[in-house]
């Protein structure tokens, strides 16, 4: 089973591809989308989709995963997720990939084993559990994380 | 020229097709795009994008216009915008539709003449505007307002 997590976001969204062979988990890759600061709104959600399509036709995940967002600083910063979040959407569903959502809590708890755990911690953890030899950005760690997660959920028959 | 007038929302959204032939506007469409309001986020969201999708392959439309958001009740509200917005968005950028946006107050503006007008009477005068003979729905005729006020605009060499 080869999971494709992302941690959508307007400017960098993270992503990282883990598979589960048996009982492990190997890592396969990873990385982040930056979108270009100075171009239109629309054409930053837009490169989104296109590498987020681009990642799935070239690696053909079965499923993605993805962290659900209830919570945003404000209002602005909201609708700017939202976008972004609808881009990754899109581009899943037209590649006919299964979506899965978790809440920051249980993808905390999934990887490092408590909910109010760091960034650094995840990423930590994420490098222990994938035997990473070099250490991935925040935003491709917090994606692998997800897939992580995912993984670990499907384990228990979800 | 044939624009597409749409006002995004992840229960209902509104689209207008307005056609400008010399100095005057014609109705050519409009309607809403109702998601089924029981299943998962994710797939209201697709069926806005498959949606839109279908009304600029049948229509061809060659510019889109949308009501730029900036404000939203509260950071769940701005959420759901954002998806269906970015849903809207990557539609047309799919399709290699043009992506126009206007505040409110523009929209209002050009189809009302002034900025704090109802939706009611935004209705009113696109059917004033359109020669309506049946009265469109209220999130119908935001779009149509919207498509008309780029209309307004292009003659000003926007």
């Amino acid at each position: 089973m080869l999971v494709l997590g992302v941690d959508p976001g307007s400017k960098v969204t993270g992503f990282g591809l883990v598979e589960k062979k048996g009982h492990e988990m190997f890592f396969i890759h990873a990385g982040t989308i930056r979108t270009p600061p100075k171009s239109p709104f629309y054409e930053r959600i837009h490169e989104i989709f296109r590498s987020v399509t681009e990642i799935m036709t070239q690696f053909r995940p079965q499923e993605m995963a993805l962290e659900d967002v209830f919570f945003a600083k404000n209002v602005k910063s909201a609708l700017k997720i939202g976008h972004a979040r609808g881009a990754v959407l899109i581009a899943a569903l037209q590649c006919g990939v299964k979506i899965f959502e978790y809440t920051p809590l249980e993808i905390k708890k999934s990887v490092v084993g408590y909910g109010r755990a760091s960034k650094e911690q995840v990423r930590a953890m994420t490098e222990v559990i994938l035997n990473l030899r070099i250490q991935p950005d925040l935003d491709a760690s917090d994606a692998l994380a997800t897939a992580i997660c995912h993984l670990n959920w499907t384990r228990y028959g979800r």
